[in-house]
């Protein structure tokens, strides 16, 4: 993996990214493929949205349908035929926040599978050779998740934790040909963030991820260790703020100096009738759309605009069709895809605080209350 | 509609259906848009399988969105984006297999709306209407289903108050442009059912359907029907077997000289994971193709044979994942549309009868045992 920085307006930056299976324009969004699949859509309806990259879940694809099938198949690529780059995450979120009896200790974790309840391990090692079996082009870093409500301590313990672990992934990386990417966590604490990600930088990986952000946490409070965190980057190496998606949040980071990004929003949304546009967050269910024969966004180019209307996509949403759960995450991938391309002309234009104040004042960040 | 036949082989025949909106090579099959959308498929996806003609339920339509919704997009097809055309069944099948407090009266039909517990009435001259607001192409007369149990006088008595319905849908429609199609009623008698044929050709329909078949009989007692029916129908005129879809059955009744069809069934049974390949039924969700490389049929040429394995699809299925039943439908459609145009070259080689042979010895009829 290559990347290059080619633009830059105050702190946010313009880059591209490039691998052998293709490049990608920064600040990215990556939609989520949890089981191998961007819900409800096929790999050419992804790169018809602006997708350039996606991410995969090593903690789901472990569980099923396991590796092995996956490495049958030559991979994750060809498993689900998405030709373009690929992120996976270690696992290690979801260990938490799906699994029960997780029990973490300085080998790794043991939880029970929500699948069929039997004991699994994961440890730093093993979290990278499933990623590199995947043949994910970015692999990340097995981390500890700090919890929101954590203390100094027990931040910095978690953090130190999530260190140690990170040393040996990247020993266990080697000098395979995918990029590693470390996580820098420290709970809500900057001194934390900033110690954090001085000591991976130091270890030195490909880039830099931020965790345990969007946890909770007030918006102020996420940009001060957010600029925090940035600052002890470098400047030559992405950042990737994890699992952080709406519209505002994705702003404010780029804001910071991020580069990366992936959320189920879009997707998620889309399946539960709430479509974005220009003009905030439309939700197709409300009955004022019953006999509405505009579509979604009269901006919009996506195949969905240009051809439905919101009666029925109201419609499709009331009869629970699966069409109506395709064109609607049709259009929010592809809302998301334009305003990436958006935010880069903006940075490239010089334009970004303007830009940035224009869709605040178009979108209030109250209108927009979808989680 | 212009109907013309350009082969045959014995009772069977090849023709061409000629509508404004395209033409229908015949026997056609027509997949089923129940809520204005075939379930999991785009226009396009429909077009890639081979499908030239789909067939939209008044019941569901009239009752969500409703038709007042369809007006306003100026037609079912503007609606649901389908440029082809459009055959509407009448509602009144549904009237008794859906809804709850059917009545029935010479003045037609009143029945509880599932969708809201409303009160509803449907006349025969409202079923054209309805019809008609939707604006399809071929438009059916508003029928009694007759029960398979029904003795030969109940059966009468019901054939008897269809044929006073189909000269009622008859006046109704006037001189409007889209094609009126009669039902054959008469339960499992075969004398009533030639004559309710006879009784319809004096009116005077621009097709003739057989209603109230597949409903439970026996195999053999449904061919002599079949039989009987097609004797008394003009050869000037398409014929359309209702609600039948089994390969076995749609090939027996083109022996017979049937030309259209259509079911449910490779829509439902892909999102149930039942997948049709030319060696018989495949259940994708069997633990044997876990780890199949293999696609689902390798003689196959659709989207899904073309780019995914039986293991991918297996796994899409076990996670309940939108990409799986989408997968499954273009499969499962393309099947039936390959079906169709291998019975139509084999009637056009004078070779159905070895065809018919061939198919029944590759997939004999005990082992399709999916409904």
């Amino acid at each position: 993996m290559r990347f290059s920085v080619h633009a830059r307006d105050e702190s946010a930056r313009c880059g591209r990214l490039e691998f052998v299976r293709g490049k990608v324009d920064t600040p990215a969004f990556m939609p989520v493929g949890t089981h191998g699949t961007v819900k409800a859509m096929t790999p050419e309806e992804l790169v018809a949205s602006g997708t350039q990259i996606i991410l995969g879940n090593t903690f789901h694809l472990m569980l099923r349908p396991g590796v092995e099938i996956i490495r049958l198949h030559k991979g994750l690529h060809n498993f689900m035929q998405w030709q373009g780059p690929i992120l996976t995450d270690s696992g290690g979120y979801q260990t938490f926040s799906l699994a029960r009896m997780s029990k973490i200790s300085e080998q790794g974790v043991v939880f029970k599978s929500p699948v069929d309840g039997a004991q699994v391990s994961l440890s730093p090692e093993l979290a990278v050779e499933i990623q590199q079996q995947l043949d994910a082009d970015v692999i990340m870093v097995l981390d500890e998740c700090t919890a929101h409500a954590a203390s100094w301590t027990e931040a910095l313990e978690s953090m130190q934790l999530s260190l140690k672990w990170a040393g040996r992934c990247k020993a266990a990386h080697g000098e395979h040909d995918s990029a590693l990417f470390g996580i820098v966590q420290g709970g809500r604490y900057a001194d934390l963030r900033r110690q954090c990600a001085a000591e991976l930088v130091d270890m030195g990986f490909s880039g830099y991820a931020l965790g345990g952000l969007c946890v909770g946490e007030e918006f102020s409070e996420r940009e001060a260790l957010l600029d925090a965190m940035v600052e002890e980057l470098p400047q030559d190496k992405p950042r990737y703020m994890m699992g952080a998606g709406k519209p505002h949040d994705i702003l404010r980071a780029v804001h910071s100096g991020v580069d990366m990004f992936d959320c189920v929003l879009p997707t998620r949304n889309a399946r539960t009738g709430f479509l974005y546009t220009r003009s905030g967050l439309l939700r197709i269910r409300n009955s004022r759309y019953r006999n509405d024969t505009r579509p979604v966004d009269e901006s919009c180019t996506c195949y969905t605009c240009r051809n439905f209307s919101r009666a029925y996509l109201r419609h499709l949403d009331k009869c629970g069709e699966i069409l109506g759960a395709r064109l609607n995450t049709i259009h929010n991938l592809h809302y998301f895809q334009d305003f990436m391309r958006d935010i880069r002309q903006a940075i490239t234009d010089g334009q970004f605080a303007q830009f940035s104040r224009d869709f605040c004042r178009m979108q209030p960040l109250d209108t927009e209350s979808v989680a």
